[in-house]
């Protein structure tokens, strides 16, 4: 039996009363890093788990299979489990094995941006502004925009990097300059959200030219990217001693698109 | 200090450790049920929450707050505490009265869809269907689909009814015949997705056909509603006495676009 288990946002406590029972329960307990950034720890609530590699769930998938065929097996992953829609492969491999699975849900980025105060049925297709090269993000902000709905922008993760909100908002308006549709410029304003599901999670909604450089890496104007530093915050470049109090990942952009009043009122109470 | 704090999914183990750790050192606690059915049982968690109203939290919101000023109180919200829009205009008054709050994220049906292994990113705008004549679900799946979105559509609940999915097929099918833009038919493959989060959850992938009365509501084909029934599982209509076992609320139906052919992998592991 296999249970993919939803950490939840933030750390530890993020976990549901559900999922917490059952992997107590389990003879063998794994967690993957890969899909998002997570800095919670798991000895906190007694659990002892094993980190397995984008490899072992990707190409040994059989191999991590075998061992849950006898055995209660829970596969942690933060946020929700099945957001990163990589892990459906593995409940369709074990659905050919005859393995059992369960999935247990919790709370993820979608839960989240509901406390921008946008509608969430007002949300057009999500879109993520990848390191290399991609005309994609601008194509769905233009699909989006034409349907009046918001765009939830996510930003890259690599093994070595995480993309900072600077960084994001940077890149869509190098896409404006090479597209030229009018979609977006240093006056749109956009919301920001960082370090969400933390105590000290940043949401603000303010003009473009008002944002760079206010979140995120505030003093680095080089573009260093973030450093990935395992169990702990990130870290920027060339500044690995000690931990940054300066870093914003998790975080997320919105663009919106027509507003209710409603929404308009709270955007507006992001400002101050 | 207001704490809006999630519920999650099914029952009272959806809550995080987060929220729970929260609710146990709160002078007063509140639960909501009329944004979305909840059946869990608080008491199983040593919790005694006293039930607000809609016109408690919409038409006297600011008696609600005056509580909440010198004292920590918890608002209780079955699955994410924003997901019903609604409750962002409490945290939008309590800012106002400068009133502290915090957001405990939680489970909902935006996390859990992932388990049709459809694409998070590849959904357009959630649509309603409504128990009122809307032609809103009809226009926003047009929309989606020239997208080659999927669509999801979330299934009206009342104070005293709940929609079931029979209910909401036979509404998008009613629409075709209406609009006649060749959207749906009987024929178009569908997922219906049906008591969310709990060990009985029915997941199917099949044309609508075959779906009709086979999920939901099967042994009654005149349409009469479900009942909501307080703190258990809904009720059919005329049938009062005792639980139903054919109902299979909360459910959500999805109208794939563009299938990717890991999706349609997955899609087809679910007609069996």
């Amino acid at each position: 039996m296999l249970y993919l288990i939803g950490l939840g946002l933030w750390d530890e406590k993020d976990i549901s009363l559900r999922g917490l029972e059952i992997v107590k329960k389990c003879d063998n307990v794994f967690i993957e890093k890969y899909t998002s950034f997570w800095g919670g720890n798991l000895e906190n609530l007694g659990i002892k788990a094993e980190e397995v590699l984008r490899e072992d769930l990707e190409n040994n998938v059989d191999k991590f299979l075998e061992n849950t065929k006898d055995k209660n097996v829970a596969l942690l992953v933060p946020g929700d489990p099945l957001i990163a829609t990589t892990h459906n492969s593995i409940l369709l491999e074990a659905k050919k094995k005859e393995i059992k699975t369960e999935v247990i849900h919790s709370s993820s980025i979608f839960s989240a941006i509901g406390e921008t105060g946008l509608q969430i049925y007002k949300f057009g297709k999500i879109a993520t502004i990848p390191f290399y090269y991609s005309e994609s993000p601008y194509r769905i902000l233009e699909e989006n925009l034409k349907q009046e709905a918001h765009t939830l922008f996510l930003l890259d993760i690599t093994k070595e990097k995480l993309m900072s909100c600077n960084e994001g908002l940077k890149i869509l308006l190098d896409s404006e300059k090479k597209f030229k549709k009018g979609l977006i410029s240093k006056e749109t304003e956009v919301v920001v959200f960082c370090k969400v599901g933390s105590k000290e999670q940043i949401l603000k909604y303010d003009k473009i030219e008002n944002l760079l450089f206010s979140v995120g890496n505030t003093r680095r104007s080089d573009g260093a990217p973030l450093l990935r530093n395992e169990g702990k915050r990130p870290l920027f470049a060339k500044q690995k001693e000690g931990l940054c109090e300066l870093n914003c990942f998790p975080c997320v952009i919105i663009v919106p698109g027509k507003l209710h009043f409603l929404e308009r009122d709270f955007l507006a109470s992001l400002k101050s």
